[in-house]
């Protein structure tokens, strides 16, 4: 007891410490304090709460899930039917670095589950005809269509072929049907009598008319050619036809020379034959696997799980008819839909929970419902919307107790979501686009399904993306994809300036910004590279980190500068902390973490070669960690961004493997010039091939040294290739020079050798009009008046003579015997 | 209003629901609605917290740091004076576990500070002599305590012999007192008169006599050796004396062959007067190094602060000053001793507050305060303990206001916690071993010191490690060196091991049980590389995860089968996170991992190729994350355990680099072959022996195929080496058989040469008993009875004549002319 008191009341016993002294000496030290004393519990400081911007509240709310450290989160997938752009980025790329906060700095266990929607409308109608517009995003990228088109034309166009055994009026017909319909849609704008009279049209087809074309159709060319090259074919099938000349090889040619006019008026007057689901697969796994292809070079993690809504058919006939039972849904001419009216504020139940303010607007209705939506028939209310779609012969279909149909759009990702996680989810995302109708849709339909009150916890909706201050549109022609922008950008720099933006609010991606963003990535790194290099130094320059002082003692490098870095460090880490607590706010954490570094590189400069290394590989160490968290820098990474490629699970086989194929291509090359007998400069010329073209590509400069060995560096890629091709260029210029200065040599020499044509003997005869007489070498003696010529002169004659015999000699031993 | 009622009592409503239907769609619809319905908090789950096992309480206390999610940690660090053994693995690799747990898994701001002792009584006595016994610990590795003495024995002896002018009695002398020291401290044992009469020793040393020798002291061999050479050397130098030839040459001579001789009895006289304090830096820093080499080897991360004792003498001695001043500590006879009498129980203060049974216990004292602890004198108390040792000459020294001297053992880690860290501080840790007094004494200090009542919040200390049921010790010669360790395990297979005991128990080291160990570790590589390959073949497969119905439809693989892996997956996430909440029980988080792989197992094996590869990534990248928090799996790998070697933060450059040294060289043979015209068979060997030696070292198979090219594989080291060399070996086998044959056939030739030496025309003429006549070739006609051979005779004898001469033209053939 008495022990009790004195732990709680400190003061109380020091006042009467001097009448327990001898006490405790005698019998307390042999009871009492053989026994541990009271442990004081530290009290529990308030540190912040993860919130998050919920779009069901539109507030930041305390993120509660619902089975404590484990998080179920559905987010919205990509319908596949084109290249993804930077708006999709803005929506996978911000919702993988919430994933990445939540799983590895708050450290959650998320199973984080994701659709691909390759049934709908949108990828429908790629396959309907070729004029589309799609949703507010501009076509462009043609090439996958082409694939498809070109694999089913190919498919109908071979299968006409092989069941034409000769030509006949009839095939004629059919084709020069073909090339009308092909010349009225395509030369429609620039000519609208050109199908009545080719040749006449042809002729009117001037260089400058085809270039007033070219500016109305870019494709105006291979439209032309197309056409022309039909026609052609066909006048000669017809002569052929008149001369009875029907086999099939000459049915074939026509055929093939008129191959793009057919094949459009064959997938025109067929597509609907071609049932094979494997065809109408194709088109969403090409943009599937490209989508996949673009989140793997943003260095985007996978999906937990991936659902297919293609695969999910069944299971939303179940779900809907589960909707219909439970009063919320009605069917309509094969179609079913959702009952707003009988929803909305009955049971509990609110219609539009994220976007109340929205409903009744036709016009985002009309958007969700799909560009064949107004063809459906039977809604009680414009309010309600479609489950189940019933469909035409030539679409693709499921059966279903209201007949051939396909689902709606909102109801996959209700059933998707339910198939995979539980009743009652933590976090649902997307686009902010999506919040109505099709979020709120969704929710609707879920709460229908389970009769339950909220379906979803947490919506998440990510930001809109503009471009340069405007919105990105066909229009504007300011659309970027992905993969464009990757080409202007690493993936590195992308997340950067995504990181640097709060998730939930409007993103302006313009080259100012970039360019900001990138002058950020380069101070990170130098002071990364700084740090690492100022650890080798101190590691390497026998100081061990410490100072030796005069009499030869060591003294440490930790004082207040140290201490103050340290603390600095702390506070950031709270900051760092608060910022992401307060709905992930990352660009103040980026903040946070630059002003860091800049204090650490004042507290380096004012220390010079005496810093504190271990201090410094601290904030370093901790700054890479919170760029490995935000998907940054690469988890191998101890200080520093790591590879320069988007190794986020680099393994050693697949880093290796590039260095291990040159490797392995130069043995084989050495092994094929020894079975070759190759010479020895050959060898030489491989080796100088190895360094200087595959190495390159690499990143890994060979320094050949005098010795024979070659020093190994990596080095920036992009600085060995300029710096290879700036050597490249000097060894051009020099051999230029050297073939300039050469080709000067031989013309002075061919004018030597002109000039060295005629004997030195007979080189004054010629000038008989200035001499008169000439000694045995036709040296001139006398000049034309017979005066004999000066002594001076004479002497200058003999050179010249002499030049001329050299050049002479010259000359005659150029001249092949 | 009657909006907040609707939501708080949705029974209330739904009673009334039909009176106010209609008014909801009349006018409820327009205003309440179109403003969010409230959202329903979810209920906050109780999840476990952090306990620890604290050493203050010893029970389990929730862990709640000072300063929220920042953690201030110290840990005590290793005296450098011998090789790290496995029981300083168990505290190392035990708080390695345990911070990266606190780190990366519960996301703790941790700053990590350890310290190294780099001045103690054990240290210091290393360099006091030979015979040393130091802690529990046998002397296990002598090599670098050589380095140090004959570094000092080497300056010692230039120093000598650049002294010594000539040869001379004096010096005779000395060099045989130093022979005569050494012959009775080396032979004692073998023989104690041997320094009496060396020759009559030397004649007794038959063969058997060295044998027995050895037994008793296996240095018997070079101690006889440096004795010899040094006694010829001393009747030699007594010649040359008496001789008068008192060169200097003869004295360098003499101290040459004596130099072991010498050098002992220079440092046991002379060792006082080296006091630069380089010298007695060496030991330490040597041993430091080695202690991190170790620690990397382990993939134990480094303390972000590192200090050193001798570099924080002058804080010790403000330390000391101020608890003097705050009337816990007194000085006599130039020590300073802490007044455990004075403080303990006194003010709040608590003496042994880890350990108070241990109070008095005059063997753990005697042994905290070293081996130089029983010289000091002046203690008040047998409890007392010194904070500051006064030094004798030749020890090294700092000055104080006590006079020259050097710290305490306890004080250090007090001093150099309160210059890195708080005044209060969370964590503290080190070997149970420490407990008492080490950690008790720190704890009075530092409490005395700030006069706080409690300085550390949190004490661990980790438990015993003994080898195949015992204690580790000299006696036992059990004792395991890291690098002993790593020479038969790896050190991922050493930290499962570890894992898999609870951090606080006593751990058994045993071969058994590591057999275990790696058994679970094949387990897990097993399920990981099934997964990395079913990845890939699902990938590759054309099924893209789904299955392909009759009817063309496909169908998803996620059903109950997957839910309820899912579901499992979700139990031991919450599993493991209870263990490790429950003071970091990683043997039973290890256990629930193992039980989840087996579980998947199940899964993969009723499903066949039907699997669903997403939620066996999904397990498998969990499995894989947790093993990354352990520091079992490399921070780059996303399944599995990674690259083989221990890579915790492997970057690029050094991943790749012995790849690339491999192609560098291989490159400079290549131009250096060029150069030197070698043949292009050279070329190919050149070649072979790349594929066979340096890239089998590297675990990568080149498999030369029949094109030229070779297909690069990724395979195990080791079983690439074994089957290069059962492929060597056969190669041999093949080639004796070879070289047999060749040997055979050659041994033959050489039996037919012999036998041609005779002409065929000489064959029979020898044969003189069994013929009379002969033909002109030799060919007997007639035998001896002169009778004509028979025709079948002649015909049998010719075909010898005409093997004979075959033979002899051979013959004949291979005589040189």
């Amino acid at each position: 007891m008495r022990r009790f008191i004195l732990n709680l009341s400190p003061i109380s016993y020091r006042s009467t410490r001097s009448f327990y002294q001898l006490r405790v000496h005698s019998t307390m030290s042999n009871s009492v304090s053989r026994s541990q004393p009271k442990w004081h519990r530290p009290a529990q400081k308030e540190t912040p709460v993860l919130k998050l911007q919920n779009s069901l509240t539109k507030t930041k709310t305390d993120f509660i899930p619902i089975n404590g450290r484990r998080v179920t989160w559905y987010n919205c997938g990509p319908t596949v039917y084109d290249a993804s752009h930077m708006g999709h980025a803005r929506t996978y790329l911000t919702m993988d670095i919430i994933r990445r906060i939540l799983e590895d700095y708050f450290k959650y266990d998320v199973l984080f589950v994701q659709n691909v929607t390759d049934i709908d409308d949108k990828v429908r109608s790629r396959f309907s005809g070729m004029v589309v517009v799609i949703n507010h995003w501009q076509n462009r990228s043609d090439h996958s269509v082409q694939i498809i088109l070109r694999a089913r034309q190919g498919h109908l166009f071979e299968t006409m072929k092989n069941a034409t055994p000769a030509l006949s009026a009839e095939l004629v017909e059919a084709v020069k049907n073909a090339w009308k319909e092909y010349a009225d849609s395509k030369m429609e704008r620039i000519d609208a009598n050109a199908s009545k009279d080719w040749p006449a049209f042809k002729q009117k087809m001037t260089p400058e008319a085809v270039q007033s074309a070219l500016l109305i159709d870019e494709k105006f060319k291979m439209h032309f050619t197309a056409l022309d090259n039909s026609y052609n074919a066909i006048v000669n099938a017809e002569k052929e036809l008149a001369a009875n000349s029907t086999s099939k090889e000459n049915a074939g040619a026509l055929l093939e020379q008129s191959k793009d006019v057919v094949c459009l008026w064959l997938d025109k007057e067929k597509k609907d034959q071609v049932n094979d689901p494997k065809v109408f697969r194709q088109l969403p796994a090409y943009w599937e696997d490209k989508f996949y292809e673009d989140m793997a070079a943003l260095n985007v993690r996978l999906p937990d799980v991936q659902t297919r809504v293609s695969e999910y058919v069944p299971e939303i006939v179940d779900y809907v008819q589960k909707i219909i039972e439970n009063g919320y849904a009605y069917e309509a001419s094969g179609s079913v839909y959702f009952d707003t009216g009988k929803y909305d504020g009955h049971d509990g139940h609110h219609y539009a929970k994220l976007e109340p303010w929205s409903k009744g607007n036709q016009e985002l209705i009309d958007d969700g419902e799909g560009s064949l939506g107004s063809k459906l028939e039977g809604k009680r209310s414009p309010n309600d919307f479609a489950l189940w779609k019933t469909s035409k012969p030539g679409e693709p279909t499921w059966d279903s107790p209201w007949g051939k149909g396909r689902p709606g759009w909102h109801i996959e990702c209700s059933v998707m979501a339910g198939a995979v996680l539980p009743e009652n989810i933590d976090i649902h995302s997307g686009g902010s686009d999506l919040a109505f109708p099709h979020h709120d849709n969704e929710i609707a339909q879920s709460e229908a399904y389970y009769n339950c009150k909220q379906w979803v916890n947490y919506f998440l909706h990510a930001g809109h993306l503009h471009v340069e201050g405007q919105k990105m549109s066909k229009s504007l022609k300011n659309f970027i994809s992905i993969e464009e922008a990757l080409k202007k950008y690493t993936s590195r720099q992308l997340r950067l300036f995504y990181l640097m933006h709060q998730w939930d609010s409007r993103m302006d991606f313009k080259d100012t910004g970039m360019q900001d963003t990138m002058d950020k990535e380069k101070f990170m790194n130098n002071f990364f590279l700084y740090v690492k290099a100022m650890g080798r130094k101190i590691r390497e320059d026998g100081s061990r980190g410490a100072i030796e002082k005069s009499d030869g003692s060591l003294t440490h490098r930790f004082n207040d500068e140290e201490r103050e870095l340290m603390s600095i460090l702390a506070q950031k880490q709270d900051n760092v902390h608060a910022a992401l607590c307060d709905s992930i706010n990352t660009p103040l954490a980026v903040q946070e973490m630059l002003d860091l570094i800049s204090q650490a590189n004042k507290y380096a400069a004012s220390k010079g070669n005496l810093v504190n290394i271990h201090v410094l590989e601290k904030v370093a160490k901790w700054t890479t960690s919170m760029l490995k968290v935000f998907g940054v820098a690469d988890n191998g990474a101890e200080i520093g961004f790591g590879a320069t490629n988007n190794a986020g699970a680099a393994n050693l086989e697949d880093t290796v493997m590039p260095y291990l194929d040159v490797l392995s291509k130069f043995r084989d090359s050495v092994r094929g010039f020894a079975k070759e007998q190759k010479t020895h400069t050959e060898f030489l010329a491989l080796s100088d091939k190895l360094r200087d073209d595959e190495l390159v590509e690499l990143g890994v400069l060979l320094d050949d040294q005098e010795d024979g060995t070659a020093l190994i560096k990596f080095v920036d890629k992009d600085e060995l290739i300029k710096q290879r091709e700036i050597k490249r260029a000097r060894e051009a210029e020099k051999q230029a020079k050297k073939a300039q200065a050469a080709a000067l040599l031989e013309q002075k020499r061919l004018e030597r050798l002109e000039k060295g044509k005629v004997a030195p003997e007979q080189m004054f005869l010629g000038l008989d009009k200035e001499f008169s007489k000439f000694d045995e070498n036709g040296i001139p003696t006398h000049d034309n008046e017979g005066t004999e010529v000066a002594k001076s002169r004479r002497k200058k004659l003999q050179k010249e003579w002499d030049a001329q015999k050299k050049l002479h000699l010259e000359y005659l031993k150029s001249v092949p015997k």
